[in-house]
């Protein structure tokens, strides 16, 4: 995925602000929470464990220039009306989120768009496995936890965020290394396969 | 989807060249081959019957503007490096690649690029549901056909194309109507689902 993202972009641009970020990032090389989610894809397929992609970002284009071959010369970012990242595993169809909070003891629901929850109920009616990598940036860590637990609390409507305790309770924290990065197929091999 | 991606802007451009185009498609109310699929999956979706997304087209950006909000001002499409369409139906992973052919008696396979017959293998690997929906445009008739058949005839490597009586035997036509415009789902069950 050679591609960058909207909000990538936007990281590099706050970059001299965060000046702790670099600090905190030591430890996974100063990669950012989805370069490690890609990277960790990359060794899925090359090693023929799964195969996730991530969907490209959505881009609405106003204006392109033909003069000389095809190019985009007015163009908006758009969210992403899905999740970002979906595939398969042993022939089941995988969907999943990532998202990455700096709080410590809670994740907040607010940054979830309403779409993406539209569109996780649907992964899960239809049988498939349904996710959200969760990183909690200052303690390094990262969980899977199933997209009904937070369907649940983002229609309670009286919560507006996950408590830490919560996701380590209903969630499994993802296995870090070097390669993959982020070894979460493992956790799904664990919640979704092992009967 | 509200995103148009490389293609449709080629179309656009090239309209007025094609006179012909416009009579061959009134049978399908002018729409193209793409959108017909986007709005059988909206039905699909609709209807609860399986979730298929479109993948955006991958963008390759190179400026963008931060002065007011982010505007992209240079950018390039870029070559999807798998296929167009993935979902779920009954659990099961789908993936498919669209294509479209003015040819009357073959597909031919030179617009396959090498990445999407990769892509198609791993999904196959993984037990993904993998296929190609072939639109023969000047006879109005749209076949699903396995991918195993085109990544055959793909690399078997004296053939540039699949015959078009191959395909009607090896494959299956999709029904057309109003909605869903293609009934591809209904060749779905019936090719991977009935035993």
């Amino acid at each position: 995925m050679k591609y960058p993202n909207g909000q990538q972009y936007e990281q590099k641009e706050k970059k001299e602000k965060k000046t702790t970020r670099g600090i905190l990032n030591a430890g996974n090389r100063g990669m950012s929470f989805e370069a490690d989610i890609n990277q960790s894809n990359e060794y899925y397929n090359d090693n023929n464990i799964c195969l996730i992609t991530k969907r490209p970002t959505p881009i609405n284009i106003v204006k392109v220039d033909y003069s000389h071959g095809a190019i985009i010369t007015h163009a908006y970012f758009e969210k992403q009306s899905t999740t970002d990242y979906n595939g398969v595993y042993q022939g089941r169809y995988i969907d999943f989120e990532a998202k990455n909070t700096k709080n410590k003891t809670a994740f907040p629901l607010a940054n979830i768009p309403p779409q993406q929850i539209e569109h996780l109920k649907h992964v899960i009616y239809h049988g498939g496995i349904a996710f959200f990598l969760i990183q909690f940036e200052s303690l390094a860590k990262v969980y899977l936890i199933d997209a009904s637990y937070v369907i649940h609390f983002y229609e309670e409507g009286d919560r507006k965020s996950i408590p830490l305790s919560v996701i380590k309770e209903e969630g499994i924290e993802i296995e870090q290394g070097l390669n993959p990065r982020l070894n979460y197929i493992k956790a799904v091999e664990q919640k979704y396969f092992k009967k």
